[in-house]
């Protein structure tokens, strides 16, 4: 429980109602509370941290200024949403964030009343907010709504489309503008450092301060915009702006601009909110932050300590001593370095991802091959593609779930052409903390009904390095789709060796079943079918299949499984039905994968057991089936 | 063949090569010559016009201009390349645009050299050129890219991902300034009329005349910006218009802007673009146009005239006497309206597609509730689901293969929050005439992963509108999937009553075989099944499936055939093949649907025989499975 002597003021706080019963010049030092107890209680637990730490004055002013939940909060990806999460009801329980059954790393509707949109990818919140504000605005509704956006998220294209629909509206015939605040948190960071014409815009707005004296001067004579007076006031400061005042984008999209601002000072913070607050139509409010405020480690290192493993807040996050295990993130930052220095036609792209892709060394032993586009998966992929016209031979490293941003790239720009790229996904299958945003449970399906697309998926970091050499090596679009975290701890060879395409790997030869594993299951199927004495195949190709091998065992086997970290709607397994069907053969088909639901939140290998996918599961569901098996015949040897 | 009396310039013209044998003075004439010619040959083959009127001075001018194909010329979207194919090599053939066999009526790289990026859906241009352009920098090629752009894709997101990325390059410690020339072909249309923030943005810059006056006198100033002098103009320059002039967006995120100009004045055009070719970095050039220039009709009908059918040049287009056979959607046009009607809290949504998803009635009659978002596909999802957060019942309107720019946004924003959004999806499956970019044969596998969808597929038009209430009714994610065009003719119902939920049709009782038939193709399933007395089912549900049905169907049936016009990869019949697995039950499968492949252009008919899914394919897929069936026994009666 809290503690009443070190948080006088936090500790009778449970929900905003709570907050609002103080006066205004307290909200400082309620801020500094909140900031102490984030500290105190992510050292614990571990998080998203410096995120949550540049928003605490924010937080505080909009929850005290709002009348939440009824008017609408908004919030942007979700990392910097432990505060708000703190002030509305889950204060006592956020040191359980992440974990199962815990509370949700990012906002999630069910949760509470007050995560009015579930998030998790970036770059949504002014189209939901604008959504939001048009539903209320139609049903003659004066709640208010605003949307939390990062510089960072703001860079994803769906951000801009959402800008230039809200702020176009009152031009339209018989339009009516959208009653709309976004605010702009501008931290000059996303994950990583941001990149772009967009932090190139924003630095400039930020740099012009007589500007901003001169803007604001317009503004405090302009009031309801709706006043005769104001009117006329309005008019002149358009003209006026126009004539001397660069104007932002967002103005020129529609918005009215308000800033930028000390996003930590939370007199000037609350003064200009509330004056937002009497003001109609889309209004954007941009403000400074620094990422990290207030713990001197997180500001020095903002990389570091976007999310963080628990750690002591006296001495900060130590480095673990002894040898960390190699994850496919670690393989897959190798393996482009070794590639790149023997095939200089290689580009490296990522989304904004460096870090967690695993391009930190690529990026700077190849800084003209490396391409961070900022958050925009769509431009991502079709670069690539643009490359590859032209002879390159681009890897777009991505995660499977923000694969989904690109898809419609891939399938048109890429496969469509039977373009050179290759994509490395990080993060397939089953992710586990960040629920069920981060995860990778659809890609399998989504890829395998494009055509051209040769889809990999390895059992072991060796083998994720090789398929890695035989996409970029095939001459076409592939994909290889490795998990998080670690494998089995297989060593990773130095070389380039490729695979020969669609070739199966028969790693035990027993009787009656074959189990078929796509993938980062093979150690738990090769777990049974040396209990059970089955056939266990490594299929290493989702596609194309290893249609002879496939063949060959639908003759003398009467079952087979299928394994895979994917949903089995659509999934890998569903292609070997198909094959078979195709081929006119009725064989007794086992399907295990995830499920047709989206996880919650929890660790990769409880998640994987819930589905029934960890050795026990698997076994049980065999022998479920076929009750016989259990007391199957001798063992036979493996190969 | 082109008559020389008439073409006596384009008659010697095949190539670029030979238009550049021209001198600059002819250019107009020559551009006359262009713009007749089309005009004459889209009168009799149709296609996509208006477009391509707009730009016939640009073409010429970039084909002259530039050494095509060595120099790289990437068009955005496509609707306006029908000129450029005529100068490249296609002038002979253009009138086969559109048919089987015939030109593609989009860029396609397999069909040209000049032809550098495929494209088909709107605002990769940059993306793809921007790769080119790094690619090709970075092998040490000198060569030119210039994309071209229109007002209309770049309010897609992608567009913009693309301009920031590439605008902000030379910020970056070491970073290089892409050479990448945009030309913004401004004609204040997409294929209906433009909508939104970038419009108004648009507008304001083609308004400031005295401005562009100033700018234009800045930029003869400038030539080439690494000479000593011209840094300190530039600099001198960049000063003053942070002064005086109000900067443009694409300013703001690192492209040289120049513009708006005459994109009909030749002389103006060629000047402007001379001088842009000596210049180092990116450049945006910003051309006003007319669609339809030069064809009267065209001009003033913009949005008829983006794409025709066969018409007399004299008269125009007229319209057709006597009954138009309803398409599907007409009836989702007048669904939507009755279901305005009938509940005041649905809400319509499109990206840019009024005309072609029918909602021209439901804009007039509902205004307030009807939402253009312009080409922002990513966008049109989200803002669904904020309005469904707060109790509005949005339809999003929708091709299927634009869907798949939307389809993080269905997993995530929609699906996993379980919202009440209805996909109205127009074009599913086999599409036709505008070829693969067009194709909606991936959507049933793309949206049968997604945990919570409901995904219908009517057979005929009166059940496309009870899917459409029935998907409406259900509080939850729901997509109604239709085809192309018209159905089999079936009288539409005034009501608004709604389906079961999962639950599918048995049309017909027989022996042996049952063919479960999802949307489109149930007549021809019903004709083979009549001709060789089979069961049929009606299956209406891709998801949830009629478990209770395909059980009792399995026990009594010793096939099974899928029929759908989606890809077999993971589509409807699949999902059959996986209850069955999930049951434990063996029924002998046959999946027909499309192959794993991207079909080319031609007619829905041509394509769907092609694929074996006609009357004839599906019966002689049967026979060949069950070679016994054609002697089958007596017939059964339909129930």
């Amino acid at each position: 429980m809290i503690d009443p002597q070190r948080y006088p003021r936090l500790s009778r706080i449970q929900v905003p109602a709570d907050l609002r019963e103080f006066p205004e010049q307290e909200l400082p030092a309620i801020a500094d509370e909140l900031r102490a107890y984030l500290i105190e209680q992510v050292a614990q637990s571990g998080g998203h941290f410096g995120a949550g730490l540049g928003v605490i004055e924010l937080t505080v002013a909009l929850h005290w200024l709002y009348d939440t939940p009824t008017d609408r909060l908004v919030w942007d990806v979700g990392h910097q949403t432990y505060p708000h999460k703190i002030l509305t009801g889950r204060r006592d329980v956020i040191q359980t964030v992440k974990q199962k059954d815990g509370v949700s790393p990012f906002p999630k509707r069910g949760e509470s009343e007050f995560d009015t949109f579930g998030v998790g990818h970036s770059s949504t919140s002014i189209s939901a907010a604008l959504g939001m504000a048009l539903a209320l605005q139609r049903a003659g509704d004066e709640r208010k709504v605003v949307a939390v956006i990062g510089d960072g998220a703001i860079t994803g294209g769906m951000a801009f489309e959402a800008l230039a629909h809200g702020g176009g509206m009152g031009d339209e015939p018989d339009g009516i503008e959208p009653n709309l605040l976004v605010i702009l948190n501008d931290n000059q960071m996303s994950i990583s450092e941001n990149v772009g014409g967009v932090t190139r815009m924003l630095g400039r707005l930020t740099g012009s301060r007589t500007l901003n004296a001169l803007r604001e001067g317009g503004k405090k004579l302009l009031g309801d915009k709706n006043r005769p007076a104001a009117k006329f006031v309005k008019r002149w400061e358009e003209q006026w702006k126009g004539m001397f005042v660069p104007s932002t984008m967002f103005e020129e999209l529609g918005f009215h601009y308000t800033g930028p601002i000390d996003g930590h000072d939370m007199e000037a913070l609350v003064g200009i909110m509330k004056t937002l607050q009497g003001m109609k139509g889309p209004q954007l409010l941009h403000i400074i932050t620094t990422k990290g405020k207030g713990y001197e480690r997180a500001e020095g290192d903002q990389i570091g300590y976007h999310a963080v493993g628990p750690f002591n807040p006296e001495l900060g996050m130590v480095s673990k001593a002894g040898a960390k295990k190699v994850t496919y993130t670690d393989v897959f930052g190798d393996w482009i370095c070794d590639m790149a220095a023997a095939d200089d036609k290689l580009m490296g792209i990522t989304p904004a991802m460096r870090e967690g892709s695993g391009l930190v060394r690529f990026s700077k032993e190849y800084p003209q091959r490396y391409f961070d586009v900022a958050i925009a998966e769509q431009h991502a992929v079709t670069l690539a593609a643009g490359m590859a016209c032209e002879g390159a031979k681009p890897v777009v490293a991505i995660y499977s779930t923000f694969l989904q941003r690109g898809y419609d790239q891939l399938v048109h720009d890429v496969a469509l052409q039977e373009l050179d790229v290759l994509f490395a996904i990080d993060r397939g299958g089953v992710v586990g903390p960040d629920g069920a945003t981060h995860a990778g449970n659809l890609d399998l399906s989504y890829l395998r009904c494009v055509p051209n697309m040769v889809v990999m998926a390895p059992a072991d970091e060796n083998e994720c390095r090789q398929m890695l050499s035989t996409g970029f090596r095939f001459n076409g679009p592939a994909a290889v789709r490795y998990p998080r975290g670690s494998g089995p701890g297989v060593a990773v060879q130095s070389s380039l060796d490729v695979l020969q395409i669609g070739k199966a790997q028969l790693r035990r030869r027993g009787s009656r079943i074959a189990l078929l594993a796509f993938g980062s299951l093979l150690p738990a199927a090769e777990e049974v079918g040396e209990a059970l004495g089955l056939t266990v195949v490594n299929m290493r190709f989702v596609k194309p299949l290893d249609r002879a091998l496939i063949l060959h065992l639908a003759a003398d086997h009467e079952g087979f499984v299928t394994l895979e970290d994917n949903v089995v709607a659509g999934g890998a397994g569903s292609g070997v039905a198909e094959l078979l069907a195709a081929e006119g053969l009725s064989v007794s088909m086992l399907h295990l994968g995830l499920p047709d639901a989206f996880q919650p939140h929890g660790s990769r290998e409880e998640l994987l057991a819930e589905a029934g996918l960890d050795v026990a599961g698997i076994r049980a569901a065999i022998v479920q089936r076929w009750h016989d098996i259990d007391s199957a015949p001798p063992r036979t040897a493996a190969i």
